[in-house]
């Protein structure tokens, strides 16, 4: 896909049809529109698919807020709601289900911070049905949650801590929460993602080499995720993409250069565009300046989502009841 | 032992001598004096001194630094080196050795966090011995590192997650960081402890129950501990013994009022303070208000530490060169 | 008052009780329970309240709630609006006065961070009337906030710098948030204390010189305050007269032995403990180790009521919409 | 100067004498080269030096150290110690010297939190002066600090709340600090700018609107800046410069194409970019997600730096040691 550097499955899909002009083969679109958000699930059914946009089969929901920048409490709330329906939807979880969830990225890093931040807030009951020797309660869940820490602090990959852990546990399910990179600075947290492909080696901020798949850990995984950061090399190509656009709309440059422009291709492009910059960034990525503020807003959501789509005692009326 | 709550082992054996006026059976004391420092080796040699200390069988070392609340960035320096020095002598670990540091506590409770601090200042390795899939390195040794969290925050007991870890990376040594609760404000923050005992059951300040030990992990265990809180009720208690005793010199009372407090042992004396406390402070544990300075400062000297003992390359010299 | 530290006019009150087994003149006490609160208005009416109970003239009020340290969002919300009623009464602002936030304290050292953390989730909305230059909005009034730092951080008097800022800003009243010493443990993060006499030299953590008061500032100022930390030798004192009120209810030891205790004066017996106490831990004042979550939750509690209570268009039914 | 947004004169030099080919009239430079670092004095003499830089006439220093970003504590310590030189050589302060540090910025974001983050680390000793009541040291001078905060948290001025300090404790001299925004992302964190111009309106990232210079706070000024974030603007605007000077070199298209770029101007381009990537990301500066690390690191190297250009009893070789 052009090395063009994205986590979300919208995105590639903008990419291929940016370049192709026409919609996915092998791949199924769904969208429902609300007043505040929108809603888009990508369904992968095929190997054609999975190629032709570079993701693993399975489907991808995403939820985009174009609002949620903004200090709304009542949208925040009602961003939750959704969250919580759409990965019940996705989870197929009941009362019975144990959840482990895991936060993946680096807690010193404020915009790979997320999942940390995830798991520091969201309703843990696992030890209670230990302590009290049960296998289910009126009101919760078995959940537990970890942060296993990225590569560079614990010299050990993620992968396989979270393997060892569900080893020792043996949970129903898991879910992961990433930070993840996305083409366009517009959609840093303001998208969240739930899929049900697990996360494959190289996506999210963090660089994985193990993915944390079905195949892997032997039991279902559902990845979370919000854009925090955009790959530089991929917003001044997309600047640039806009800029020429915008010239061939408003003719300010003679024919000829529209023709020069059409004949370098994209992939030259981007390749172009990385060469230059290599000596200047090597793989900066770069994250809104009020990322400590978006990452501590966004994790409250989510882990309120959580809550209320994990435990069958917690209703969507429950909202910032059981957040620590 | 009383009751009295402590996780030092000079403080059990402090306790004993004060109560039985005599050295405790079975168990060995070595001490060495420098200006700045007091290391203190109490060895338990068999059942009778497990038993008299309540706790268990190895060795303690005990490195009291009073002055080590000061900013007095040479005796950071001089105590991180000290500690490498002591470190290594009870780990007797070689360039071979592969090491997992552990780092027990709750990263949100700031005297709770010393462990999970040290793990993100620490130098990590093992990524780079298997990318390269090697088995020595000329300057390092293979070194990881995680931050279990507390069941409180994981529903998961944090010997699971570590056995979890081990049984996947298979390490030669385990060196668990852990905060400590003292009988003593003075020694909140002043005392390293290391010993070769691993973490037993309710010790630390976060009340584990399934200890870090070399029988319950298969491979040895050093445990480092520096005291980051004290029970209310045992502070009490001491300040009380104090009193009378600093009374009874200055003979400011009446002679009978010496055997009427002779009359109430001690026993009987802690459960009474316990007993008129508990309604007020159940299970108060008190820390000094500076602690968010005292451990970031802990957590500097112990991970340098670490670094020092755990890499044959990096030497006394190399104090402060690989902290993150 | 024998030299007990304590910031709470309630906590003054109950010392002289104990003392003197009367209501203390001069001083007259109303209280309000609820189910969840008790609201406990102490006023010093004239020189000998004030002198009885060692605090400047004025009204303090008590809202007390020994379940606030859990987490009961609805209970929280409760408060903040029971804290806001009491406010507004006390500080007899409405839609033209513009307010000073204060926050009091050193936002490196947990227990004493209150104020600041107030100061960055309040609302503030005097830059809006500047820019807009008018003198009156339809739904908030004039409010503004500073965190002036402590002396130890800046070398600069904190009522230095306030008077500096109220100078130039000329606010027609100032609310100082400050953490305040408690003489119980169970008293911490449980009351909120408010009162129209400002902040006296030496109250709070931080041992202010200068003192924030009308007659400084030459515009009304109420304190606002939260005990967030217990003097040691405070606490060990009244365990001590716990543990003797135990003993002789209990008759566990002779009668010989309450008249010799009585003989000891109650000064006498802090200044012994004092005295005692002095090599081990000089000054020391105690925290619960869960002190950060605490004073994140009463930051919200009270940054909450004060949006509620300082803007006519915020009602009770807006609590947590306007936290930043 | 084409609306580029960036805070350092080597900078709008460097666009200058991109556009003009030639050196800008008005302005003297001197460059003084070093293993590790280049300094750069930017002079700016005249109204047409000015104009030419769109910056206030006075001295830019410029300390541009590339490995800065890397862990080398050698590094950093020479790095300090330099910085201390060429600010005690344009500060000229002396033992008797006054200074009032004043950190700027928002300490909630962290590309913003620099000022206060040297606020917190180094040393003020006005304290010690005012309560001794002397007017000298034998080896301290008398230094204080503020962090005042950001408009959108205090609902002040900044400069208001810093003249009114001024007013109340009157030093010789003010240093402020703050975050800056480049042109280039390979400056975030590699440059420090030393000037004693003062911060002037709409300089930093908080978008200040009254500057903090010697006309408006009577005392000399000088200002201490680090870049900690890029207008996405600026980067993409400069990127499609070096691709188009790259295309230029490899003749990777015709030579109608490169007449047909310089038929379009900077401004013109520069508008462009801002006109088109606005309804995406209005005024959007972005970040390195390391940002967290890199501000922890400067601040040690400029709160390092001010003790030793401050305090004459503190030399190059105490560096380190009297950081909080």
């Amino acid at each position: 896909m052009f090395n063009i550097r994205t986590d979300l499955a919208v995105e590639s899909r903008e990419i291929y049809k940016e370049a192709y002009k026409e919609e996915v083969p092998g791949v199924d679109i769904e969208t429902e529109e609300s007043e505040n958000y929108t809603i888009t699930r990508v369904t992968i059914n095929n190997e054609e698919g999975e190629k032709k946009l570079g993701k693993a089969r399975g489907t991808y929901i995403n939820i985009d807020v174009p609002g949620l920048k903004n200090t709304d409490q009542e949208l925040k709330d009602e961003i939750s709601k959704v969250f919580a329906k759409e990965l019940k939807s996705i989870c197929k979880n009941d009362e019975n289900t144990k959840t482990l969830i895991v936060g993946l990225g680096n807690w010193n890093i404020t915009p790979d911070a997320l999942g940390p931040k995830v798991v520091d807030k969201v309703l843990v009951t696992r030890q209670f049905f230990v302590a009290y020797n049960k296998e289910r309660d009126e009101t919760v869940a078995n959940v537990s949650a970890i942060s296993p820490g990225v590569m560079g602090l614990t010299g050990i990959e993620t992968g396989e801590i979270v393997k060892g852990v569900v080893e020792k546990i043996k949970p129903d399910l898991v879910i992961a929460i990433d930070s993840l990179a996305s083409r366009r600075m517009e959609r840093v947290s303001t998208v969240i993602q739930i899929s049900n492909t697990g996360i494959n080696p190289g996506s999210g901020i963090g660089n994985k080499r193990i993915g944390l798949t079905e195949e892997y850990l032997k039991v279902p995984v559902i990845a979370v995720g919000v854009p925090t950061v955009v790959d530089a090399a991929t917003m001044v190509n997309d600047t640039m993409d806009l800029i020429i656009s915008s010239m061939k709309k408003q003719a300010k440059v003679g024919t000829d250069f529209y023709s020069l422009l059409d004949d370098i291709s994209k992939e030259e492009k981007y390749s172009l565009i990385k060469e230059v910059l290599e000596p200047f960034m090597p793989n900066v990525v770069v994250t809104p300046k009020e990322i400590d503020i978006l990452i501590e807003d966004l994790s409250i959501i989510i882990a309120n989502g959580l809550n209320m789509a994990l435990h069958h005692g917690i209703g969507l009326e429950d909202v910032n009841k059981y957040i620590r």
